[in-house]
Parts: structure tokens; C-alpha cells; sequence
């Protein structure tokens, strides 16, 4: 996930001011407490971490999804099938985010007793940064994955359609002195957003990010909107079949794993023409189960040392980072100067704010 | 993995024959026979593959380890720790096709039992095609996963050395229709035998591929084996932190989690200084354990099916691949017409059936 710049003119609101904020809006939608607790955690984290474009900023798309009922805000997940280190959760057409955070816990739980442990979700919606539920195995010691599939907005090697959606991985474990690695990455070479932005800075785009509707590489954001965005790697000379290939091995294991809606038939969030139905796929793998959890810590920092004091290529705007490393930095600030939203988003929360009756946070 | 052309003047020869043969010098470095078999498998199913790279093209260079005493051809793995669902085995130095031949199996076995299964090896060598592990999951109604770190050939993104592997992903399922679905793929741009190619056509290097010695990108080949590749995504404005990611997240898995080298630590295959000590990482998940596996093969057929179907951008060499289909279409081929191996290939494997007094088989 790349961390956006501080939007020009933003306005700083604290983190636990919101946090409350958001999950009293949550409740009103008709959510249960529970629920609407995890949707605001996952929302605020992501603010927290920097990754505006997945927090209190989805807000208002939420509600629209619950005003239109193509989403559940009371729904409970409810497990369907499994054995002792794969299970099958429903999720009732309800709160990704909710969904997700009882799949990952009971993934964690199982891997405690198995030493690794698999859940998948179908019949669920937008769930949020992929990153969090990776992060919530890690504080718990151990190797957490999560993956989503999205919809399409990503057209596969050689087609000039999307077909596939941005499909993200997440990958996070405890680093010791470094905290947490923490990789959450789109499996395309960039996410819609950087779009948006080169849209409104007027860019031209380099060849890799996208193409034009008619399947030639987009060199401007116009064209890259109405087209589609292109997988990690590019075009085929440069590997961008490979960003094919793990776009669908994230379908694979998703939607096709727990019987959702996949690939080019998924609804995505910005409409409200009838359920996502997205698959997600959980995964916590216990090292402690086949060794010393302070060694694996131990041989995990050893390599982020290496490879963050590796020797620079001319230019470097900095030195080699560690995944996640930019979104920790940014939570520790924003945790205590409060989360950066700039006056669009800000206008947003003010108007459900209004429409709640419940005080937005001074800023 | 890239399927190669065909070589120039390159000559046929029998499938079971090459493997006959193949085990049998693999039997007089001191393997047991089923050893033997399990290697010849490898290379065997690699050369019909296409993928003349981890074929027996390496058999000359495993006698070399053998005869150095840096890899122990005899050598079985232990199974050290372990809870239901993951297993970690100590492979002794061993033929890292016989270690990995061992924990796929135990894992399949396990996730029949558990739905989902982990095996972890230290201490092991090159395995071959990193997607023949994951096939023999999907051969048997699963999900496969298979990943190894490798000695380090690729820079992080900022980095002008070499730290990490090419730390190849694989993926594979079954897929109706289709037969099977197998993502192998190195989380480099490109393989370091792809910069090799180029030198003996004099090509210069698209930006993406490589960088020099002083950390520009490389435009010559000859600029590229001096210095380093490039993780998937190149520079950094394409996206090539996410590749150097994943190349983390496999070194994550393998020799951090297994507690075997990792990153700048290894010692490649092409060396004698010492023993190799690689990680993997294999991973069997049972879609019958949440659900029918036909149901499961009819998604996935239905998916490949919209994929393969897609409209073409303009001037597409083909349709759109799923994983896996060019190299299933070389195998057909290759058993039939046999597998075709160039000169060089050849006359070092003559010299290997001179030196055991192992007639080679005619072509």
C-alpha cells in the first residue's frame, strides 16, 4: 500500500475521536456494537497507516450499500464446513471487515493447537486494508495472509478488458526490533487512485500502469480510466504475466476456493446494482510450532539489518526499506498529531455527521 | 516459468529413456534407488515442460556438489517438529527433489486429514521446477503451494547488490477441463538464463530487467551479469518494491520460518565453498474439505474459460494464457517426439555417461 502524501490544506482529527465517531455512525447503520467496533478499527488503522483511499473515507459508500440493502450491516458470519485447519465461513452478505476479524481470530486459534490454520469467507463485501488481518496474526506471535478478490478493474496479459480485480496480498509477521514486516500490495502495478491523482496533477503516465480502451499502453490518466489498470510487471515483455499469474492464484484461493462470485463477475463497491459476494482467504502459521519464536524473530531481523544498510543505486531517495515501514512511520505520528483527512473527505464525514445528528470531532 | 524455443540443431531423445538413464547416474553418486527416481522425476518433467534450465542441464553441476562433498546424495530428510498441520524436516544436506518429494507428500497426507497442511525444510539443496511440487498437490485434488529461497541474484528495490534470491512462487490446481492450473513463477523480472540469452543474440536490455554494477539500469547484457536483476515490477515508479516483496515474503517462509540461510547468506548452487542449507516451503489445501471438488473445477474451468475468451489488444501474439498452458503443451509434445536438448546440453551429458560407463540413450 503506498502511503499518500499529507493532502494540501488537510485538517488533523484525533484518532480515538474518530475511531468513536465512525463507530456510532456504524451503529446507527444498524449495526451491533461488536461489528460496528471492528469496521471502525479496521477504518481508522487504515487512516492511521496512511492509506486514506481504504478508511473513514469509504464511509459514505458504506452507508449507500445499506441504504440500497445490497449489503447487511447486522449480519453475523456463520461457519459453514471444516476440518481442524481449514474452515468456511459465510458472511452473510455483511460487513467485510467484521467477517474477516472473526476469520482471522479463528484462523489464530486453530494454528495455536495445528500450527497453521486456513479460513475462507464467501458471501462478503469490502473488507478493508488486506494488511490488518495479516497484522493481527503477527501481534499475536505469528505468520498471518490475507487475501481478497476485488472487482475487475485489471485486464490480464494480452486482453485489453478487466477482467481481474486489483487482488491484493498481505503477508505480515513479527520482526522484533523492527516491529512488523508487513507487506499489502495490489497485484497491479498501481492501484485506481494513483490514477485519480495523476488525473488531477495532469501526468502523463509511464508505459506498465495501464492501457486505453483500445488495449494500447495509456499515456494519459483520461485514457487509463476508461480502460484498464495493467498487473504488476507491466506489459508481457516485462513480466506482467506474472502479475497475471498471482492476481489469479489470489482468485484461485478466494472466490473460486470459497465458492463468491469471481473475476469478471464481481460488483464492486461503487455500485449499488446488487451484492459483491467477495471471497477472502485467511491464513496464521504458528512458528513457534516448529521452533523458538525468539529465534525466528532473531533470524528476521538479522535480514531487514542486511538489507536495510545495503549499498544505494545512484539517486536513491532513501535508503532500502522494509515492507511496511512507511505505514509504521505514519501511524506513530498520526497516533499522536491525530489522522490527516484532507477537505473533501472531511466534507463527506460532515454531511453523515448531519444526517446522524452525531457531532463530527473538532479538528 | 518461460517455456524456451527450441535450440538450433538440438536432438531428440527419448523421455524414459532420459530418465532411466538419469537415475541411474544419480544411483552411482550414492543415492538409494528412490532417491534416484525422485530426482530423475524432477529433471525429467522439467526438461519435457520446457524448462531446459532446471532439467538435466544441472545434472552435471549436482555431480560436481556430490564429488566437492558440499551436498550428500544419500542423504534422507528427518522429520523434526511438527503439529497437525505443519511439519518441519531437517533434509541433511540432501537432494533438495527428494526432500521436497517427502514433505509435499506428508503435507497432501495431512491435509486430507486436517484440510489444510504446511511442511517446512531446512538444510536442503536446488529442487528443480519450484511448480512440480505444487502440481503433485493438484494431481491429487488439492491446492499446491511451493516456494524456495535461492542464492542471491536480485537487488531490493534502492539497492544496488544483490540480497535476495530469485525465490520462485508456485501455484497450482486442478482445473477440469484445462487439466491443471500452475503458476511458476521466479519474483524477479526475468530469469538470470533470460540475460544469458540475450548476450548470445547481442541484445540490449529493456529498463526493468537488470541493473549495472554501479546501479543504473543495465542496457547491455553484459552490464546485467555484472551486477544484479531486478525484482518483478523493475523500478521503483513500476512497481518493483512489490516484486522485492515478495521476494521477502518467500525468504519470510522459507529460510527465516525453517531456520535454514537466507538472503545475502547463501551459497549458490554453482559453488563448492560449502553447503547450500536452503528453505522450502510447501503447502497443500483440500477444496473437498469446505466444499465439492467438482463444484470447485467448475468455477475454476468457468473463470479460465472467461479469461482465454477475453478480447485481444492489438497485436496479441496469441490469446490469453492461464498459467501452466504453455508448458502443458510442451510436455504433450515432448512425450510423444521426445525431449529436444541442444549440443551443449548434449555433450555434457555424454561426458557424465563416459565418466560412468552409462551408454547415453541414442537420439
Amino acid at each position: 500500500m503506498p502511503v499518500y502524501d499529507d493532502p494540501e490544506g488537510g485538517l488533523r482529527v484525533d484518532a480515538r475521536a474518530l475511531f468513536r465517531w465512525t463507530a456510532e455512525v456504524v451503529q446507527r447503520l444498524g449495526s451491533p456494537p461488536d461489528i460496528a467496533k471492528d469496521v471502525a478499527e479496521l477504518l481508522i488503522a487504515s487512516d492511521l497507516r496512511g492509506i486514506a483511499s481504504h478508511g473513514t473515507a469509504r464511509l459514505p459508500q458504506y452507508v449507500k450499500l445499506a441504504d440500497a440493502c445490497v449489503m447487511d450491516p447486522a449480519a453475523r458470519p456463520v461457519l459453514e464446513h471444516g476440518k481442524a485447519a481449514i474452515s468456511l465461513f459465510d458472511a452473510q452478505n455483511g460487513f467485510g471487515h467484521h467477517a474477516g476479524r472473526v476469520a482471522i481470530d479463528h484462523a489464530i486459534e486453530r494454528a495455536r493447537d495445528n500450527g497453521a490454520a486456513v479460513a475462507v469467507v464467501r458471501n462478503s463485501n469490502h473488507y478493508g486494508i488486506a494488511g490488518w488481518y495479516a497484522m493481527r496474526a503477527a501481534a499475536s506471535g505469528m505468520i498471518g495472509v490475507s487475501l481478497t478478490n476485488t472487482s475487475p478493474l485489471v485486464a490480464p496479459t494480452r486482453a485489453r478488458v478487466s477482467m481481474l480485480g486489483t487482488n491484493p496480498i498481505a503477508v505480515a509477521a513479527p520482526a522484533g526490533k523492527y516491529e512488523m514486516l508487513v507487506l499489502d500490495m495490489a497485484t497491479s502495478t498501481i492501484p485506481r487512485g494513483r490514477i485519480e491523482v495523476a488525473a488531477r496533477r495532469a501526468e502523463s503516465l509511464p508505459v506498465g500502469w495501464a492501457i486505453a480502451p483500445d488495449g494500447s499502453p495509456a499515456t494519459t490518466p483520461e485514457q487509463a480510466l476508461a480502460g484498464a489498470l495493467q498487473p504488476l510487471g507491466g506489459e508481457e515483455s516485462t513480466g506482467g504475466y506474472k502479475g497475471y499469474g498471482l492476481a489469479l492464484m489470489v482468485e484461485l484461493l478466494t472466490g473460486i476456493l470459497g465458492g463468491a462470485a469471481f473475476g469478471p463477475n464481481i460488483i464492486g463497491l461503487f455500485s449499488t446494482e446488487g451484492k459483491s459476494d467477495l471471497g477472502q482467504f485467511y491464513m496464521a502459521v504458528d512458528p513457534a510450532a516448529i521452533g523458538e519464536r525468539a529465534a525466528f524473530e532473531a533470524r528476521l531481523e538479522q535480514l531487514i539489518d542486511q538489507l536495510t544498510h545495503a549499498p544505494l543505486i545512484p539517486n536513491a531517495p532513501g535508503p532500502v526499506l522494509y515492507p511496511g515501514q512507511p505505514e509504521l512511520e505514519r501511524n506513530r505520528v498520526q497516533q499522536r498529531e491525530g489522522v490527516v483527512i484532507d477537505r473533501e473527505h472531511h466534507a463527506s464525514l460532515l454531511s453523515l455527521a448531519k444526517r446522524f445528528a452525531i457531532s463530527f470531532p473538532a479538528s
